[in-house]
């Protein structure tokens, strides 16, 4: 598989760009003219540059505007190619493309355009250059590829052929499985983007929207095995415009990018059983091995765990590093870090096979991380996620692999005290700046084989909170991701315990002095409008200040900590196939920690 | 006219919210049920404090996904109306809204509604509640007032009338003129909110893309004249959902939300010749006095300026303040200001009537300034913008008002040296964050009476930039708005001044020893590509580093300083008609700006 990438989806300067695309391990590039245009190097700069970086120029585009004219306007159109013809030369670019006119064209007969196309062609030849034409979603008279191909066909030049945009195509809901009856010799080009699913005009959700493979809704997988199947032999080339990437750190975006294709390559030779070409497979995880809190001084963590009844497992023999845990939700404290305050620094999934997870993740491009362990300790292999999380894998149970390295705590042989908590990591809430959000995504579907749930927006203080929940089928690991509004602060990371009695465990806490984030009356007033609920559970909920959810399958009752640094913990307990986050209740409980001045 | 807002409208906790709306002079609020349920303050302490402001509760709301529903849900329906009413009766509110079904109606016969609406009025009118029933855009079976209406007089009861949002009504393009066929005692109460024109999901399209009457595409006067007309008798309250105010400080929406109304009720008094009602009446530029650059030092300024070809005009007599000018272009250097570098910080416009306009500036909601003045100094109203600068008004030629005050430059009655620049203010460029954008535009359209351009967007280097002019019909004043990415930071601004030959400026100016900003080569290239220029003007530009372009009416020639502190100078020659701004070479001169680590 050759990679590729239009310099139009990267940030800064035209030679940035190029040299994150090499950095990045990209094979070509699509040069934009506009990208050109605005660069003080020449275009034998530029080709020199492209040689010396090992990146081949795989298109020169876009020309726009050209097919489908009266006959003045297409010799102007004609003089204008001639001069960027000569301006690929000197590039050493060996292929055009063409979009579907879009402003200019009057004549809509596919006989016009073709011989049009078809002058250009022989124009283009010349120079020895190939013509790849596309059909934009909103092009005036061509918007479908089948249409550009029929153009192609009846123009009948050995150098023009068709450029495929999965947006183009996606977008409008045309069939790709037609994609199959081109000839593959006349399949030029290959342009991949995933977008969301938005219901808006198509111009603006292409020029805003496009995300990379894997971050959006389109089915990249169906649509890419058509294009090989039907003997595309070209690059694959990422043609994203997002007004994020557009902003962020052109190195970082690069990085990002062909971790997607990466990514979509393996997807799509795993559904259509190309065994010799896949990573090591996807390890979805089978549960939370641990969380690991990191911190200078996490004294003040502690003593919210010990006060919601997690037990004290032990110190490390040679490490700075404590375990607490509550039934199965284990909890490490890492005071190695001499950053002040505390925050989420660590997860650990448990997988069928850990070393395939770790080498899937640094396949798709996530950098391993080292962890210094002493002679014995249990190796857990682990890469860094995009936002500096670091991410284990351990395919044995904490108790015959690591945990046996704790000392002095309770035994987990034997039987915690009857007050003691018990439950399993329910989900872990995680926050992103908006310009990471997608790229978290990425990562999550790509290495950690998690699954997107349909996004929801909560109505914060400080603004709307998009949030995301990543999990597998079954809920044994849900990440949910929060978006903070721009101007916001971000939002504290959070882990949440799921226990068989979340109401017993309030109580508990509460005896044991734990200072409960204070609810509102007025919500209690709510929740019984909304539910009508019994009047005995209300009066339970109410004067233990805990949240309530309901839905068609069941209940949620949940209660948050106060912030420490960083993190907080949350209490939940789902009755029946409640397998909601109970966001219903999100705006009361972001105010009531806006009020506490949290 | 009675102002009112929805407490949806800004961000915080409900009680910052009432003492935002009552600073800004509101009369009355619109109770979020979302935001009662999230506050400490119980109902009769939220009533207290509104009596305490001096703020009626106009309306709580909203009450959803109540009528068309079977006979089960109905009942359960009634439960949960039942305890919103316990609620508004603690709260002192008197009107409730229910939105039209879009969630649970199964039944769409409009009976159904009717006869489910009359038994909530008749439950509520116990509680001396009226019911204001609104049909939302979205609403499964009713999403249009007319059928709203309909409903109400099937139900005829005298506690149930229909609420009327100028976004529902608006959005869907039904015509408003039939409001005025409504009974006016049903007409209970009024929602307003402005628009952008946008191709999306109308659902999506409320929530997060309304805006404050005069910032939208919406025509507001005329609705709100049918409104009236029909004989409406409440208050003019805003709703307008938004992701930017829901993050802005409160108090700072709050006075931008009631220009908004004040502006609104005015523009339509004038539009039906309602002459004791109006304020002042708008004063449209008929020119651009002076721009104003402030600083502690601004001898670089001064620099640039007589590169430039500007001749000294002289000191003040009492102020450390300095005068340039180019022909009808004046900029004045204030150095009584300490702060560092030099930035945009005063505009003045000739108009008819500046007292009028100033007085209506501050009728609106606007700050006025105060100016030191000495004796015999000419005094120019004014006010301060949003973003602080400073906006005078002159109704009198700057030569017989305040120019003479600057002494010992050239005497503005003799000749200027054949060399010496001459022009007049084309248009200042001036850049907002984007959570700042709407309220610039609203002071813009209220305060200045420009009118906006349809927006463009521009890549630049670090994202896209979002650009609007707003201007007089004529052209005579022109403000070029910018609104920059949220990750960048803000644009600096600039004064383009208008010559007859900007090539000839160009090279007087290069001789001056002006350090030009350089243009790439590539840029000429394509330039000629486009436009097949004539070769000796191509070789002019390429050689002075001049920008071009070209539309069907004329063309457009201009060059840019260095940028000195925050603002900078553009030069600009219009050929022809043409109309616009040269954006297609922004993007070349934002890479070279950035190039040279501007």
């Amino acid at each position: 598989m050759r990679t590729s990438i239009a310099t139009v989806c990267l940030s800064g300067g035209l030679v940035e760009k190029l040299h994150a695309c090499a950095a990045a391990g990209f094979d070509g590039v699509e040069i934009m003219d506009a990208d050109l245009v605005a660069a003080h190097e020449s275009p034998e700069e530029i080709r020199a540059l492209c040689d010396r970086l090992g990146l081949t120029i795989e298109l020169f585009q876009p020309f726009r505007d050209f097919e489908g004219v009266d006959e003045a306007l297409f010799a102007d159109n004609l003089r204008r190619a001639a001069a960027k013809l000569a301006v690929m030369q000197r590039l050493g670019a060996r292929m055009m493309l063409v979009c579907s006119n879009v402003a200019t064209a009057t004549r809509p007969e596919p006989e016009v355009a073709a011989a049009q196309l078809g002058a250009l062609a022989d124009l283009a030849a010349d120079h020895g250059v190939d013509i790849a034409y596309e059909a934009l979603a909103w092009g005036r008279y061509v918007d479908d590829y089948r249409e550009a191909w029929r153009i192609v066909q009846l123009a009948d030049r050995p150098n023009l052929g068709i450029c495929i945009d999965s947006f183009h195509v996606l977008s409008r809901g045309h069939d790709p499985s037609e994609i199959q009856q081109i000839d593959p010799d006349k399949l030029f080009f290959l342009q991949l983007a995933d977008a969301p699913a938005m219901d808006m005009d198509v111009l603006s959700w292409s020029r805003h929207h496009r995300l990379f493979p894997g971050e959006g809704d389109f089915d990249l997988t169906t649509f890419l095995s058509h294009v090989i199947l039907a003997g595309y032999r070209g690059p694959l080339s990422l043609e994203v415009f997002n007004d994020t990437f557009r902003q962020t750190d052109v190195d970082r975006t690069a990085t990002h990018a062909i971790r997607s294709l990466r990514w979509l390559y393996d997807r799509t030779a795993a559904l259509n059983g190309w065994e010799e070409l896949q990573l090591d497979p996807p390890q979805p995880p089978k549960g939370i091995d641990f969380v690991e809190v990191a911190g200078e001084d996490l004294s003040s963590v502690e003593q919210l765990l010990s006060q919601l009844g997690f037990v004290f497992g032990g110190r490390h023999r040679s490490k700075a590093v404590r375990l607490w845990r509550a039934g199965e939700a284990r909890v490490i404290l890492n005071e190695q870090d001499r950053t002040p305050g505390a925050r989420l620094a660590g997860l650990g999934f448990e997988v069928d096979d850990a070393a395939g997870a770790a080498r899937r993740a640094v396949e798709i491009g996530a950098p391993p991380v080292f962890r210094r362990t002493y002679a014995g300790d249990y190796e857990l292999p682990g890469v860094a996620a995009p936002d500096g999380t670091e991410i284990y894998w351990n395919s044995r149970p904490a108790a015959e692999s690591w945990a046996p390295e704790f000392e002095g705590g309770a035994d987990p042989g034997t039987v915690d005290a009857p007050a003691a908590l018990r439950g399993i990591v329910d989900h872990v809430n995680v926050a992103y700046p908006w310009q990471e959000f997608d790229e978290a995504v990425l990562f999550n579907t790509s290495t950690l084989a998690l699954d997107s749930e349909p996004a929801s927006e909560l109505p914060g203080p400080r603004g709307l909170v998009r949030s995301q929940v990543m999990r597998t089928a079954d809920g044994a690991a849900r990440l949910a991701m929060n978006l903070a509004p721009p101007t916001a602060p971000l939002l504290p990371r959070h882990i949440a315990v799921r226990v068989d009695d979340a109401v017993a465990a309030a109580a508990a806490a509460r005896a044991r002095g734990l200072p409960f984030l204070k609810i509102p009356s007025n919500y209690y007033d709510d929740l019984d409008a909304r539910f009508g609920l019994d009047p005995e559970l209300l009066g339970r909920l109410r004067e233990l200040d805990l949240l309530y959810d309901r839905d068609g399958d069941g209940s949620f009752i949940h209660f948050y900590t106060p912030i420490v640094g960083d993190v907080f913990f949350e209490i939940v307990e789902r009755r029946g196939g409640y397998d909601g986050y109970g966001a219903a209740s999100a705006p009361v409980r972001l105010a009531a920690q806006r009020a506490r001045g949290e």
